[in-house]
């Protein structure tokens, strides 16, 4: 198992992390050798930067005790849901790729996908159960993962439908992305005892993390092409989900846009990148950017209330890391 | 929400299935309402015996205190995630009916019915956790969500071989359907308190009653006209499962059997049919009901051993009812 790069410069926490892959690695048993070593390469290997978990166990240390293995399986159980839901989203979405390999749902099919999916659910609550300390955590993820399912099942009644308003999307978003980064940051420090006032402060962080993360994710969406981010792009407008940029510039210019919208899924490859050229006319990637900052700006803010600690320093640091890629 | 009239010579559990239907309608929250509606109609409304609260529920009856809220959250928690699965499964076999209605699949494709299987499993848990006295029981059930996909995974292996043995078959059918049967049983007395022999008293009354039930849906899958058990027939063929009575009729006739399984996902109804009178002109179905007697046998044996009581009574009753169904 290797840690993503990204971790070099903060051996803690990927050591940290380390500890937590070994934990998912432990706790993945499927007895199809070849979907459990797709399923262990997904989770662990591909390069995926652990966010999820990094931010739980950041937290973590602004509690009363060292580390244990209460905190590792928490940050496990927040990588596996996350796991669960892309397996899930790769079968709605028909993706080929994520990461720049292939998704489970392209090399076993749907029977596989849909029940790998389920399996990691039942694995994450069944970490949760063995290692939280009340029922009280188990309630707050079960929570959690209704409210990204709910925003899920709500955005179906929003695609192909062109006047969706910012505040639509800002909901969405905040159910599929925001809510899970909210979640394991307020959980570690929560499950590790912190002060109430941290726990508040560490749920609205991951809050205004997942804001931005999910905008800068969706500007990459039309920016970017197939290689750097290693899924095809414009997979959104195909499936008629409408992401901010392109709100912004069906605003500025709905004369050239919406006419290639109304061919819905019919969409060719050439038209979406089309729609990607309008869109790159317009200020629409720049508010988007500045959007994103807005909520980068509030993160950090209340990251600089935290007491001044060498965790601290860490969130400081890579909080722009994340939250600019390649833009 | 109408409770099934298989239960109304017991009006004792028709009431207590009547709470915990209520509390599955309270608890499942879709924001668009035609998804909500398919999914309430389907869990409370479709005719569904809620064999597994019901289960639940009888067993609650052997504990100290009278049902509570707790027990009914129990109940009603294990056919929420029944039918997560059941939503599922579904997707993976490309059902277009259950219970004689269009599933969810059907109605709203592959988007909803992943994301509404999803919710339905993070409703399940977050019911439990509300509910559950300890992270025990939360554990519990997620170790037999874990063994079901467990077993479905696995039996993806197995498809479409010629040479599964019964033992394969009794394995697979006891993650898949067992499980859950066994963990219902269980749940009821455990979380009421009942002395700990009754607690292994239902557990494995609950796996033969589960082991039965499967052997006798899988006669009923070779026997029954679609219009008759709501769902089309032979769909375990032509998806490569193949049960019970096609195993035993593999052993007496695989001259006549083998031809027509070598097409595999490319066998016509025709030649389907064509499997099914094959195997009624062997001993395989009346070996397949041997077998489930053997088990209902078990059970009822087990059921004879607990207090004489009238709950006692119940399931004496209800047993050859369950598992005699129609052949």
């Amino acid at each position: 198992m290797k840690i993503h790069p990204f971790w070099d410069p903060y051996p803690v926490v990927q050591t940290e992390l380390g500890r937590a892959a070994e934990l998912i690695d432990d706790t993945i048993k499927i007895p199809d050798p070849e979907v459990q070593k797709a399923i262990r390469e997904m989770l662990t290997e591909s390069g995926g930067k652990m966010l999820r978990p990094a931010f739980c166990l950041l937290f973590a240390h602004y509690g009363r005790e060292p580390l244990n293995e209460k905190i590792y399986a928490l940050a496990a159980s927040l990588e596996i849901l996350h796991n669960a839901t892309l397996i899930h989203d790769d079968i709605v979405d028909e993706s080929a790729l994520r990461r720049g390999s292939p998704t489970i749902k392209n090399r076993f099919g749907n029977r596989i996908a849909v029940y790998a999916g389920d399996y990691l659910f039942a694995a994450c609550f069944k970490l949760l159960a063995k290692y939280a300390s009340t029922l009280k955590s188990v309630e707050m993820n079960t929570d959690s993962m209704e409210k990204i399912l709910i925003g899920e099942i709500g955005q179906n009644e929003e695609r192909f439908r062109l006047h969706q308003t910012i505040g639509d999307y800002l909901k969405n978003i905040q159910g599929k992305t925001a809510e899970l980064f909210a979640l394991s940051c307020f959980l570690g420090a929560y499950e590790n005892d912190a002060p109430e006032t941290i726990g508040k402060s560490a749920r609205k962080i991951g809050e205004n993390i997942g804001m931005a993360f999910q905008i800068v994710d969706d500007l990459l969406d039309y920016q970017e092409t197939a290689a750097q981010i290693g899924k095809p792009v414009l997979e959104d407008v195909r499936q008629g989900v409408y992401s901010l940029p392109l709100l912004y510039a069906l605003d500025e210019n709905p004369a050239a846009l919406q006419p290639l919208l109304q061919k819905k899924e019919a969409i060719t490859e050439n038209e979406a990148a089309q729609i990607a050229r309008i869109i790159s006319t317009t200020t629409a990637n720049e508010r988007a950017r500045t959007l994103a900052k807005k909520y980068t700006d509030l993160a950090l803010a209340e990251i600089r209330k935290l007491p001044q600690n060498q965790t601290t320093a860490i969130l400081l640091d890579i909080l722009p890391k994340i939250l600019t890629r390649n833009y």
